[in-house]
């Protein structure tokens, strides 16, 4: 009896994702949780579908949301994100071997918080959406048309380029994408890219800083998880789950 | 001459606001601002403009803006009320009485930040924005037509009143948005009704506790510069001004 009681215990004291695996911004937080040396139990939720019982867990029906069973609920990446941080990932009492997601001075932060709302907000609007929408979600909900829209994908592809150029920018000055350390900015962007990367989608060799800092984010361990990530029906491109690439 | 040069310095030092007067997000900074015990310099950008200088200080294109010149530029919401909260509004260097932005444990600034997202994401895209397009920026720029469109009108006001209806659900519980405390909640919150109601799309009478909330928004100091913003052409109803409504 006393075993079994520890084993409870232990289940309702684990951390639970709610996510989707080819959620952009599921797979930062997967990412963050990773970095912050945390264990969860992933829980598989279709953003399409506006189950009702997951609109009691998070009204505003967005992905990822982190729980504790009878503990807490938190909903979308900014609280997520910002309360891994504040908690330096001491969510279950100990502390891992974590660094800060948003390391620097409160200007530095800054920074970072910037360029996390133009991936999660702006590449995500422009560009991943429209993938998902037209290739990915298609297959599961009725749009009255069975196949992609060749000018949505068109537009994708051109605001892709735009904002892989202005990585590259960015990647000119700065080793990571907001300074000279890794910060939720990078898992933020590695969300998007790694999503675009699955559906064959990034011209790597046409933005060679881009790749190296991409190539950079892959060999973390807190990536692995997501190189296994399948969708039935729908495999990436070999060099999808390849660090050579 | 010195006193010449004490006042330049002073004009370099001086903090300023790009904003736009009816812009939901920009007034949830004023609110912080003015709750930090700053004072700002505003200036006046036109959001659907997308002039180049101004993109050349946030590529992003959204408001606000908070910089110091020669010093630091905050781009957005996200980032300003953090940098806000972090330096406790010691942004020139002083110490003013401020009091914190996000108050409360680790998990009480969850919520806080679940429902900021809430405010300017959802409210925003699902209400704020059809009125803003349809009655405000249609004065400015070529839409194809000259008059609101009555469907867009009709759905903004059914979901301002789902929104309306959640923001009662939370008020039954607690005497702020995110807890007991005022908060950037409330702020986000007051920034979006605060355009709303200088729309005249508020039905207060329906929603008492939202209107008692609002009216305890509404007579702080921090409240009321934006009162007295009026756009040439289109006043607010009288209720506008008036902390009796």
């Amino acid at each position: 009896m006393p075993a079994r009681q520890t084993i409870r215990t232990i289940a309702l004291d684990m951390l639970q994702l709610i996510h989707y695996s080819l959620c952009p911004i599921s797979r930062s937080i997967r990412l963050a949780i990773g970095e912050c040396g945390l264990v969860v139990e992933l829980e598989e939720e279709r953003p399409w579908a506006w189950r009702r019982d997951f609109l009691m867990i998070n009204p505003a029906g967005t992905l990822p949301v982190l729980m504790r069973p009878h503990g807490f609920v938190l909903s979308g990446y900014y609280a997520i994100s910002e309360y891994l941080d504040e908690t330096h990932g001491k969510v279950n009492g100990e502390a891992p071997p974590s660094q800060s997601l948003f390391p620097g001075s409160a200007l530095e932060r800054a920074e970072i918080r910037r360029l996390v709302d133009w991936f999660h907000l702006k590449v995500d609007q422009e560009a991943t959406r429209y993938f998902l929408d037209e290739r990915v979600y298609q297959r599961f909900i009725d749009m009255g048309r069975s196949t992609p829209d060749t000018d949505i994908i068109r537009a994708g592809r051109s605001n892709l380029r735009y904002h892989l150029s202005y990585m590259a920018h960015l990647l000119e000055r700065r080793e990571w994408i907001a300074g000279d350390a890794i910060s939720f900015a990078d898992l933020a962007a590695a969300g998007q890219l790694s999503v675009l990367d699955y559906l064959g989608e990034v011209p790597w060799d046409e933005f060679r800083k881009v790749k190296n800092w991409y190539q950079s984010i892959k060999i973390r361990d807190s990536f692995r998880p997501l190189l296994t990530d399948r969708l039935p029906g729908l495999p990436p491109p070999p060099i999808y789950a390849s660090v050579e690439f």
